[in-house]
């Protein structure tokens, strides 16, 4: 069938369109070059794109009424939250308008009985935790970077959480979306479950801004618990600490994190974080729950990492020490940064079922080993999801070409292990050509669900499906 | 915009499409009046409506077949698991052809270290648990019925261990769907999480036939917790036991069941397994973890529902009480029934944020203590889901009359908590009505949806949509 296009996109069309908008949002409407600049990348090694024009809608209303413009213009739209997505899901291919939700940064309303809440799309995870940490709640799911918690739902975004909590999949609740047409629509209610009709906002999760643009989001939140005490320990070998973490899982230890950072990213975090960590394949840990429950699940694990080669358990029990312990493990991708001054970090993530962890990072490994690019690797290992940033000079074609090949070798080599080519950072611009070879016949359901929802193409184009 | 409609079934047609069929697959094509009585039905009060035929395929290739030639011909396909949904989902409103999936009987790989398996769609969740037993995994999902795990995926059931382990929404990891016009697709692979394209599974878990025939389904399992005890408590009034379970669910205690079941209900518990039960509002709980873990949990919530009017825990631990005591539990349909001999019983269920449980439950009951009808009571009070059974004679227009107006009121009760017409137990033919009542302007967007996948109208028409 025919691919969801753009039409190509009309100069005259596009000047219509902005002087439209400029006396619909006066200065909240920009063409200056920093402005779109600034609107033209995200935090991936994806060459940049500018827009045509920059809103700063104040409201819904106003989102829908700036897309109404687009449609009628047949100019491409892209919403934009902090910029930090990965594979270029929010640089503008083709021009057109950037959607810039910045003043979309208000907490709605908290339900603490219920353990949910409402946000407008651009507040970020940890705004988000600071505003509820006085009633005793807080969101578990954290990508890397201080994401908007719109942008995480529209990419599906999970983190070091995920092995206990889930991702943006299981913690939202509901989503107000405006849909390529201007129409506005509330995809749920607040009910924990449902059986009414189709699961909307599952199918706006995920879909990159290829569906409609998300406003507002309900989220699950979970009370703060009663105890917390997060470890790191080091092991011989990477089969060691990945058979520990197979062991942990299928245990059913409810684990709240545990995190693979291999020798390469453990050299790198300590040079950044300037720490003193055994140049090892290590594990960095968590565990949630009341006094006795961590106390148990703590011997548990340490208990399977001594058969496996782990060392001594590095324990960090006060907030202020388990923020420190794990800020080194969210600073990876600026500590691999340093390792190369002036690189661009070409990130990339694969998942597998579990049982295939092992060989599938051996494998990588070995690959890795054989190559004259550096990329250290971190892991969600406990959902089978990890991590390669190659440390790249995007200017170079052979750094850029042998970074292509190791990563199509690992996105192949996850899907022979029934995996997918992307475990949390969407297709974006960067895993386009793996949609069919994971999904098959499936895409064409994806192109008739796109092509019935924005007929025109105007949402958000190139990403997902080619042109 | 325009309904998703079947065009007028035109008998010719039918016709044609059933020889065709025969030639296909022989005898396993019926067109028996016993065969065809079989499946006009549910376990629902809805009226009965005939297929014009049967087949029973035995693979997903021949249930491609079976639809290209329905879609050829225009012909209604609505797919039959074990019968048992609540809202008429399987009645064939517009005849056609019945596929009954008898023949998907088989479990076709436990990944038993992924925690996962995948099973034909056919097989019930008994039979699953049956099979997985001594690998020591379990799959928890349990509505009322020994239902099929095809027709749990298509109607996205739950049951009582959601509140821990979540519904079908969350546990099922992959599908084989045979779509509108005979392609067949998988909508995922088996790693845990991924973030590459829309989200296929989801959308057509809860889709109750009207996109596609679900075939295979792929599932997690959990492993079998060290240790189980379960419990009754009754309680002096209806909000000691509702405010238990918010303070249970608030303190985040990870309890794996907790179950309401009102005065009514329990006498008639009492009636049908000669229990001696007091008749009094009732909580059901289950406990799951370590032999620590569960006393821990077990006290907490003991004291949680001794400040609330709670009485002493009745406990069951070993497997075979465990179970005598659930099934009072899960036969409350069939005592029900018992309560007055010939009834039907329209069953209905809402769902509700937490905090509006106790509010909702007893204007419900004011509204049921001043109607002639009796309807006991029964929820997932965790998810703040419960359901009503009004014991019916079908016959009589007066109490019809009286269930439809007790149960819009019961809905429209739920949607002004925001709230769900259904939580579990899908729209079907009972709850279209208020299918736009719930979700607005969304609901375009899902006949958009349907649209797209079903251009010609024929997967289980007259449901979810009106034609």
């Amino acid at each position: 069938m025919q691919t969801a296009t753009a039409a190509p996109i009309s100069q005259t069309a596009v000047q219509t369109a902005i002087a439209e908008l400029q006396a619909l949002l006066g200065d909240r409407l920009s063409t200056s070059t920093g402005v779109r600049d600034h609107h033209s990348k995200d935090e991936s090694w994806h060459i940049p794109h500018r827009p045509d024009a920059v809103a700063f809608p104040n409201t819904t209303e106003e989102v829908s009424k700036i897309v109404q413009v687009c449609a009628r213009h047949r100019v491409p739209v892209v919403a934009y939250g902090t910029g930090t997505s990965l594979e270029g899901a929010v640089i503008p291919e083709f021009g057109g308008v950037v959607i810039d939700l910045v003043n979309f940064d208000q907490v709605l309303q908290v339900n603490a009985e219920d353990l949910d809440v409402t946000v407008q799309a651009r507040v970020t995870r940890k705004q988000l935790n600071d505003y509820i940490r006085d009633q005793g709640l807080f969101f578990p799911i954290d990508p890397g970077a201080d994401a908007s918690l719109g942008g995480m739902a529209a990419t599906r975004a999970s983190g070091t959480n995920a092995v206990r909590y889930g991702t943006m999949r299981e913690n939202v609740l509901g989503l107000t979306v405006v849909l390529a047409d201007g129409r506005i629509i509330r995809t749920s209610r607040r009910a924990r479950k449902s059986a009414a009709g189709y699961d909307l906002t599952r199918l706006f999760v995920g879909s990159e801004g290829t569906l409609g643009i998300i406003t507002e989001v309900t989220l699950r939140l979970y009370g703060i618990p009663e105890a917390m005490a997060a470890a790191v320990c080091s092991f011989d070998s990477l089969e060691g600490a990945i058979n520990t973490v197979i062991q942990t899982i299928q245990l059913g230890v409810p684990i709240a994190r545990i995190e693979l950072l291999d020798d390469v990213q453990m050299d790198s975090v300590n040079r950044f974080s300037k720490l003193d960590y055994p140049v090892k394949d290590t594990l960095f840990v968590e565990f949630h729950g009341t006094e006795n429950g961590v106390k148990e699940q703590a011997e548990i694990v340490q208990s399977i990492a001594a058969e496996h080669g782990g060392g001594e358990f590095k324990w960090a029990t006060k907030p202020e020490e388990r923020s420190h312990l794990w800020t080194a493990r969210h600073d990876v991708t600026y500590a691999n940064k340093a390792l190369r001054p002036g690189c661009e970090i070409w990130a990339t993530d694969v998942c597998v079922p579990i049982s295939r962890l092992a060989e599938c990072i051996l494998e990588t490994k070995k690959d890795l080993k054989e190559s004259f690019l550096i990329a250290p690797l971190v892991g969600h290992v406990g959902d089978g999801n990890f991590h390669l940033g190659f440390l790249i000079n995007r200017e170079d074609p052979k750094e850029l070409a042998e970074a292509e090949r190791l990563n199509e070798r690992l996105v192949m080599r996850a899907l022979s292990m029934d995996g997918t080519c992307t475990g949390e950072h969407g297709i974006g611009l960067g895993k386009m050509k793996f949609l069919v070879a994971e999904h098959g016949e499936a895409v064409s359901v994806m192109r008739e669900v796109k092509k019935a929802l924005d007929p025109l193409g105007i949402m958000n184009p190139g990403k997902i499906f080619s042109m």
